[in-house]
């Protein structure tokens, strides 16, 4: 066993749940079948499990260095992203023309995950890559494209993203990164990118950073923000690579996981810049890459969960340890751990954070590619309107229930789990990065509760209760599923009330009591969520033979039993407005 | 502001409310005062900071090896173990004849936290030194105390507690060590030893192994394990060292924290043992050492949490974001995040884990002495009796919030907390281990429930259950309590009926199901334990002046408003019976 993610598990969800297969109806993937795409996967495993999960640990072991003038990586990483590469899986989304094959988002999400339980370092240079090119195909101008986005699509430039700034992170209003503007169009831009993943290296021949800065004279705030191209090397117009670039590797950030790819502090000195779009528009704008990015994180906390689980549940197997709990007899063999209740607690919890994030995250993909060819704009609309709510889910949740996952693999392999011989601590600290990069989940969960759920009179909430109702629907005629269903009906009802409830006080100027709490309406509206979910694999597995679907059975069973059972809880936290976070205007807290 | 446990609250908690001076009046202690009690504390603090802060980044980055014949610690782990054992500290708590000065326990306690926030690792030579004293105290002969147990009082010598074995850690009955015993009245031991902290170095000038083996042809099961010294060097009837013993070294394991103390696999090739006390006793002995070894377990989890949270604190007042939430004018100055409720959150958690956390540690340790020193037999029995019930939530429950506090600290932190430039991602890779060993937190769940609430006949349950009540009582009367009271009394009610039901169940039969949450039954112990504790830490600010007070306060509401509130959804799951993780004959979960 490869131990990256279950490729039963995850064609049950493609095509049993999700019926991905529909989209080869659609003129876009019209050249599609499922065979096209268990050929890809297939490829994709291969790369993923021979070039990438075998320089995962020395990735760990040995991080990038900087020699003060140069990024070094494991040479691995290279010749894994090459591998890639060769593959044809840096485009494989994009249209003909540009090189791609018009392969559904949904399938390229699918096989990103067995890169990212093989190698979450690595695959990030690719990932980030899809994201930075899916900005320029949208908005980059004819010429832009051809300079910056192509060479992306070849998988010969990568891509970063520059947003945050030493002093601001969350707050984008307060970068001070600055834009002039130049007699031949192009801008000089001044200032500090901290975090930026990827953001010097030898790996690619170039590096395209896409950079958040202000142009003087603009808006205040947010507003006034706009987004440049600012590549490592300047590139001519026949696309051969001019001059360095005024970006500065200022230092590298040690991390506590993912440290196969370099983590930077940038300084732009006189960097050239070319604007992308129109000027000030430039963090709407970046929010495409963003989006995609915290679906690109959930799926990372789900990929590291996932192969978390695999680890535990084989040593489970393997592992002998004492005896059941009714027999008290010395003389009884030892039985292997998976038969002790509270091993099979921490590996139910496992299975139903990992499969059920897994099925969240295609979900969400699926979205993209219906937002992008459903046959009519209005359900183009809803599906946008849909993932605008649940990315935050996406992202802060299942980032939550990855760093639970990893920490009860841990557990299960007791002390073998906490040491460097086995994989799971590194699946843990790499993990521990997901709650808190493109966002923290505390800026997740204000996201989905002061903004999302709100938004377009409320819309994509409505969107997204109405899809529960569905399920809930059809699984009222199922004997062993109506009393599921009805769980279900009663956590939708509460969440929507609440919700009301929050908003309206919001609404009234109590915006700080409304919000304080937006971390438990985080976790009620990912528990809700992932419910509907487990119901939905419950349902498609209901009246088939055999353990994989008894499992799934089980696991909606344990779901519902053991999360959301916690909906009152939370909701009543939620109901009562309780001002307990607010801050006074004197602050006990300092003093301790 | 050095950041390791707060004074000022180590004040309030062994005054205010454990008011631990009242032991100076019994016969052991009629020396001390709160004055020579202040002044140790000082001396601790002092020595904790110069010499075991200021290498605990380095213990971490540059772990011991092992060159083939010795394993290396950094210089600076002896020297601080040095200036303890100057300060006398090794021996602090034993008798005047031995060289102590009779402290009180809970008084090491206390400045053991000190130790332990500052270097964990380095910390845990000292605290494995002291248990396996306490063991020689106890149950070793003249002969054996003179040779072993004296060198460990004057620091010259170190201990370790070798129980596991590779194949056997939770399930001591399966150990394969054998001792067999010689004419001249010793043993020689085979076998393989697991996870020995401090297993092999050069800090000290010979280390006491206390090795649990079975005498050949005794009774099977935990009924024929002996306990026996094993000293690295073997020590001449003078005190002398004499040649190596047959203590091999086979491997130094690579943890994921804990870096700084060596933890071993060892190999006993015709190792020269002396049995401690009689044959076959030998699990009862250590358990001498493994219940205080567990407490230390707990406060070593706590100062983590807590030195965590200082920590966070102070980086949430410095670092400045963003607005707050009803402020939209971007111009507005950006505000320290401690501001933000959500960051609020995240430190009122850290607060009432690591307070309540060392209040519950503390109150342990206040009961050891109790146990020692009560004015009566019935005294001292009950201490032992409520003692035997709290020591799995020291170290399960506590390890527990240790870890969540210690991922809150990172969370404040944001992205630096993520770097090894910070300190609190140590903290959490640290306090991982908590929750593992001395027995996995698993093993601590089924300890409390499967015996520790049901032993003789409830009386321990009851003892518990007695003082919380005497605490409702008393807060009755507070009008601004008395809610807190009732909710108490509540919570201690449900708490009573599910474990009447689950003992009853149990001996009914239904062994599995009663006890396969055990863990939720730990969590709602816990959570009922904390919540009186912090009844009585409210209890005790009430009506008094200053922030520090007023922090009591907010962090009871806190714990009120957010942690007992979970009461009856964990009683629900255990009321329930819920068989949702007892291994069925044919096992589904093994497919993925």
């Amino acid at each position: 066993m490869d131990k990256l993610i279950s490729r039963r598990d995850l064609e049950f969800l493609l095509y049993e749940v999700l019926e991905v297969e529909a989209l080869t109806q659609r003129e876009r993937y019209r050249d599609h079948s499922r065979q096209t795409f268990k050929d890809i996967l297939d490829v994709a495993y291969k790369i993923a499990t021979e070039h990438f999960a075998s320089h995962n640990k020395k990735n760990d072991q040995q991080e990038p260095y900087f020699d003060g003038e140069k990024v070094h990586t494991n040479p691995e990483v290279k010749a894994a992203l090459e591998a890639y590469r060769q593959a044809g899986l840096f485009a494989a989304t994009h249209d003909y023309e540009l090189g791609g094959i018009q392969l559904p988002y949904v399938i390229s999400t699918a096989y990103g995950a067995f890169f990212k339980a093989a190698n979450i370092a690595t695959a990030s240079f690719a990932l980030l890559t899809a994201g930075n090119a899916n900005v320029l195909r949208k908005y980059g101008s004819p010429s832009q494209q051809k300079k910056y986005l192509l060479p992306q699509l070849e998988g010969r430039f990568f891509g970063t993203m520059c947003l945050s700034e030493p002093h601001a992170g969350s707050s984008l209003t307060d970068i001070l990164t600055r834009a002039e503007p130049q007699p031949d169009g192009t801008y000089r831009l001044n200032g500090s990118k901290m975090w930026i993943s990827g953001g010097d290296h030898e790996v690619s021949e170039n590096i395209v950073h896409l950079v958040l800065a202000k142009i003087p004279g603009g808006p205040p705030g947010v507003k006034g923000i706009s987004l440049f191209i600012v590549p490592k090397y300047l590139v001519n117009d026949d696309g051969s690579l001019g001059p360095r670039n005024g970006v500065k590797m200022a230092g590298l950030n040690h991390k506590m996981g993912y440290r196969g790819i370099p983590n930077c502090l940038l300084s732009l000195e006189d960097a050239v810049g070319e604007l992308v779009g129109a000027p000030h528009q430039g963090l709407s704008y970046m929010f495409t890459m963003m989006n995609e990015a915290r679906i690109g994180v959930g799926m990372g906390a789900m990929a590291l969960a996932y192969t978390g689980y695999l680890h535990a549940l084989e040593y489970a197997q393997e592992r002998t340890q004492g005896r059941r709990l009714h027999d008290k007899n010395p003389a009884s063999p030892a039985v292997p751990i998976i038969q002790h209740p509270d091993v099979r607690r921490m590996l139910l919890a496992q299975k139903a954070y990992a499969e059920g994030s897994l099925h969240l995250c295609l979900y969400a993909a699926r979205l993209v590619d219906e937002e992008r060819t459903a046959p009519t704009p209005e359900a183009a609309q809803q599906a946008h309107l849909l993932l605008e709510v649940l990315t935050p889910v996406v992202k802060g949740w299942v980032s939550e229930l990855g760093i639970k996952a990893n920490e009860l693999a841990i557990q299960v392999h007791g002390g073998y789990g906490y040491t460097r011989d086995y994989n799971v601590e590194q699946f843990y600290r790499d993990n521990r990065l997901n709650a808190i990069h493109e966002g923290t989940n505390g800026i997740q969960a204000l996201d989905l509760l002061a903004r999302k759920v709100g938004m377009e009179g409320g819309a994509g909430f409505r969107l997204w209760a109405g899809a529960i109702e569905e399920t809930i629907r059809a699984c009222q005629v199922h004997s062993s599923l109506c009393g599921y269903a009805r769980e279900l009906e009663q956590a939708l009802k509460t969440t929507t009330e609440v919700t009301q409830h929050l908003l309206n006080k919001a609404a009234q100027g109590e915006v700080e009591r409304a919000f304080a709490n937006a971390f438990a309406y985080l976790e009620l509206f990912g528990t809700v969520t992932l419910a509907w979910l487990w119901l939905q694999q419950a349902q498609k597995s209901i009246g088939k033979e055999g353990a994989f679907y008894r499992g799934k059975l089980e696991a909606a069973r344990y779901f519902y039993h053991y999360e959301l059972d916690k909906v009152p809880l939370l909701a009543a936290r939620l109901q009562r407005l309780d001002d307990t976070f607010v801050c006074p205007e004197q602050d006990w807290l300092v003093e301790s």
